[in-house]
């Protein structure tokens, strides 16, 4: 396994997706030519990754309508938004995926004079901007990211917010990407992120295959390697922050967050803008997803409980914007008070 | 898997243990018969949990000694002392294993008078007493912790401080065994506990064995059911307390501790005087267990994370004693200041 991990690719007039279920262990590439297949590899976590989630929807838009039959743009609006929905409705915490099945949406609305032909070619053309966007993005958000950070550090992170989770360089990731490249010794710690392993699967095989020295923990050790100082700084991804900074972000975000407040520890949540939604006004209003439970006490086939368990097992979970130190984003990096500075960020840049 | 679990028992001349590296899925009773057996069980966690390793390692140095054919005191001493340094290089942290070995020593001493094979069956006897005064120890710490709780209570506790870890009712259990006697109407959350899983694995077994409701959770959920008030006391086990209240228990505890804090939930720890090291000054002088990375990137035979991963794997960590709430013992509920409050228990009650 030394080639660069394709999370996705528009290759031959199909999406390629890495398998992710199936790392560490194969590194599998799949095809995929409808919108059906699509919304099942976002709920069965192929592609997992609040930024992946957005690229694969749009692609996935787009696969959805290439061979819609309808002539008039009334008739073809109709379909394309029975598609978007469907999509919309694999997972419900990532906003990406609602953001980036809205802007496949203004396209097409913004393109209503054109042929449904010429419309579809607009809205694939549409799908790869996001894609490739996506990569400028997080290099954007790790050059932001390194000005917080310093030679020597050691950061922790947690589940994989890293170039799998996105196109390149990842989010919370990209600065380790780019401190490699500046030759920094630094040490990573990769929680291993209960129930699906996400941080020892994906996270730490991405930064080992780049040559970064990570240590991959049990989620229960973050305490400990906080209070042995071996770590100087958190930071995360997220699914989806709110106007005022709340930030949803995969389960055990939050007890970090505490934890790094307990011990003085920064703690940073990296994410492109299109993470955040300002109609979402805390994160109170956030659905948070309840997984299968078989995720908690099934592993290869084998039960590590009785079968018959309670278990809850909730996805995501909610840091109140208070114990974030800061939101990094590509245009920039976001403090308290969260809900101003994050009003005049999008004002400012008129994103959205 | 409806009978009673024995986790140690002394039969015809053997001592039985349940394999709690088999559970959840099976149950199988082992005997032992020599020293080097039982070091090899603790070591591999067939037996676990504090109060179990100590009482057997008392049984293992009787079957240590059994055999030998030393005539003399002096020479009889000799060997017994080399049996008990070998049991007490098993495992590091809990104290209690070197507690039961020194209480058998002792009462050789003591007995230093007797003909070795009448010492033998002394010997014998005082790890039979060892054990028996578990069960009592255990449930006095039930009735000391219900005086804490009350019905309709959501508890969540972390590792396996139950029956499984002691010969009945268990330390941290015991409340929730006693509780359910009396017919309160409560909820367990029993934290899976990575890496070896003893929450689901035996926790939430016996528990749901005893008809006791309990919701198995990842690790990092802990926040979360905290935030959400599912959890109105956390009780976790202890396998070393220090003098001035420092507590070492299974990795996880102390960011469980801190989250406690947060949500002002109160932190009980529930344990027998037995596990109170006042020899150890304060946490920092408690050696801390680390274990093969396997046990974090390999489970049933497959990796989770690349094999050559780096990995860190302390399989306890240490809760300041300012996290503690309470030390609920066989002898009374411990609050701060621990250092005097430990010394005058220990002065009072003439333990030790």
């Amino acid at each position: 396994m030394e080639t660069e991990l394709k999370p996705i690719e528009w290759k031959n007039h199909k999406l390629v997706l890495l398998d992710q279920t199936r790392l560490p262990n194969e590194m599998v590439y799949e095809e995929f030519e409808t919108a059906e297949s699509i919304w099942d590899a976002i709920k069965v976590m192929k592609v997992r990754g609040a930024p992946a989630i957005g690229v694969t929807a749009a692609y996935g838009l787009y696969l959805g309508i290439r061979d819609a039959t309808e002539n008039s743009f009334e008739d073809f609006w109709k379909e394309l938004k029975k598609v978007s929905d469907f999509l919309a409705s694999s997972r419900p915490t990532a906003v990406n995926l609602f953001w980036a099945l809205e802007r496949m949406e203004k396209t097409a609305i913004a393109n209503n004079h054109l042929d449904v032909s010429e419309l579809k070619n607009v809205l694939l053309k549409e799908a790869i901007k996001i894609h490739k966007e996506d990569e400028i993005t997080n290099r954007k958000i790790g050059e932001n990211a390194l000005t917080l950070l310093h030679d020597g550090i050691g950061i922790l992170t947690h589940c994989n917010a890293g170039a799998l989770a996105t196109t390149k360089y990842g989010t919370a990731t990209a600065p380790m990407y780019l401190a490699k490249e500046k030759g920094w010794n630094f040490k990573v710690y990769a929680d291993e992120t209960r129930p699906r392993l996400q941080g020892s699967a994906l996270t730490a095989l991405e930064l080992q295959l780049a040559g970064i020295d990570v240590t991959i923990i049990t989620d229960n050790m973050a305490a400990t390697v906080m209070s042995q100082r071996k770590v100087n700084a958190v930071i995360v991804g997220a699914d989806r922050i709110a106007a005022n900074g709340d930030v949803a972000n995969k389960i055990g975000t939050l007890g970090l967050s505490i934890l790094a407040n307990y011990y003085n520890i920064p703690f940073y949540v990296a994410a492109p803008t299109s993470t955040i939604d300002m109609k979402t006004k805390t994160g109170k209003d956030i659905p948070i997803e309840e997984r299968d439970p078989e995720e908690v006490i099934n592993r290869f086939g084998q039960y590590t409980a009785l079968k018959n368990s309670k278990v809850y097992n909730p996805a995501f979970d909610v840091t109140p914007h208070e114990n974030v130190t800061a939101i990094i984003t590509e245009k920039g990096i976001i403090r308290e008070p969260y809900e101003k500075n994050l009003k005049d960020l999008f004002e400012e840049s008129k994103i959205g």
